[in-house]
């Protein structure tokens, strides 16, 4: 049986800044169940954070917190420190080294991650451009984009729009589709910004074959056979070929793996 | 003249990590300029390593690392308190909390984070879900929905659907316009499920003109115009009302604390 541990996650604001560091750090275990949906928001009063923190010894949790405050997150180590939880503070050591470089303290105000600044909605509309030109949808919308991805059904060309966007890109993608011709627009787009996508066949078949199945679908022979899918794939070539889009091969890469890449891409070209 | 401090992020995987710990860090200090862009992704060898640590010196930069590899990090340390530069750890003392609370190791395998397993694909899925069954485009969608939302133009549907998609669920959408009729398939959707947005009419009014500008578009008197606004949110009240959705007004919040409010909703109704 695995063991299990219970993680606490205190916070003054809404506690999304120490999930994705204890994702990556309970990766590194996969024989420990990590059981983290004891979430605490919004905490600012030591009274409530203490008795959080009476709770987290007796569930023997471990206790992650992100309070920005200096007074709140003192008494939680202290208390820590006296009664032998195991408490770690994301933020504090972080200030600790800012100080000692710059002499400089943090103004300790809480949720100034979701402040809605230029930045921000700079991001929503970015999000909101890549929902509006996804699939090929509207092609005008490709001159006004940062990054067309073009690739046949199933190269990720939807999640990857979507991610870029979270970014702060403007992403449209078209899918290609042998009997379907280019829109023109194509041929206006500067030549960086288009990105082309290739997966292995077999791979893709794969992929394709799982998905109708998902979508309860009875397999389709021309979407999910080979011979089929190499005539596509060759046909995608020529088009990235004809445009000189810059070809990136997604087989087994994950969506951040091939953003990363796109990324680079781009700064070569700066 | 604000203070700049250079940022060295070093990982041995892409080195997404440790951005939105940093974000909320740098949030807490509105009179430094972070320069964060010097990212040091897939490092494995001690070699190269200390050549960036050498590097962060002449740039009197601030290094933090999320390298697994307990030898690489040892080194990066050792060289850091020799040398005196300003270094972070963000895994290890994660893995030394970890190891006192279970006695157990980490695996050190770089970039587990990515691995392609069922609740990245399910990511995935629901991505392309939310993209799909955006804007009321096809309302069949609403029954395989976690999600259904519900407001007039301007409440932040679009990025929320993609926000909830990111944490697993399915979401859709819908616009309400006083004279489209709805879909009668809204009737068989769960109760729990349809959320109602809101927003101050005023709120609405900047928002929309807003939108109207970057849009390069000149302003329409109806989209604008704060009785036509009012009517249409009344419009939607009443539509909330009917269906019995769980209302939540948007004003002033941004799409994490929205979120947030959804989720703790669906919570209440476990």
């Amino acid at each position: 049986m695995k063991k299990e541990i219970i993680v606490y996650s205190i916070s003054d604001s809404l506690g999304g800044t120490s999930q994705k560091l204890l994702s990556a750090v309970t990766a590194q275990y996969p024989d420990i169940l990590f059981n983290n949906s004891y979430r605490f928001p919004f905490i600012n009063q030591e009274e409530e954070l203490l008795d959080i923190l009476r709770d987290a010894i007796k569930d023997d949790a471990l206790v992650i917190s992100t309070l920005v405050d200096g007074r709140l997150a003192a008494a939680a180590r202290e208390f820590s420190q006296a009664h032998g939880l195991s408490y770690l503070d994301l933020m504090h050591p972080f200030f600790e080294i800012i100080r000692q470089k710059t002499g400089t303290s943090p103004i300790e105000v809480p949720g100034t991650l979701h402040r809605l600044d230029t930045e921000y909605f700079n991001k929503i509309s970015a999000i909101e451009f890549a929902v509006k030109y996804d699939d090929g949808k509207a092609p005008q919308g490709f001159l006004d984009s940062d990054l067309v991805l073009l690739g046949v059904s199933r190269t990720s060309k939807t999640p990857l729009s979507i991610y870029l966007a979270n970014k702060g890109y403007k992403v449209s993608n078209l899918p290609l589709i042998p009997q379907v011709p280019l829109p023109q627009v194509l041929e206006k787009v500067e030549k960086k910004r288009l990105i082309g996508l290739l997966c292995e066949p077999e791979k893709l078949a794969k992929i394709r074959s799982n998905r109708l199945n998902s979508l309860g679908l009875t397999q389709s022979s021309s979407y999910t056979d080979l011979e089929k899918i190499y005539e596509e794939l060759d046909y995608s070539r020529e088009v990235f070929k004809k445009y000189q889009a810059h070809v990136i091969n997604i087989t087994d890469k994950s969506i951040e793996e091939t953003a990363y890449l796109i990324e680079e891409h781009l700064k070569t070209l700066l």
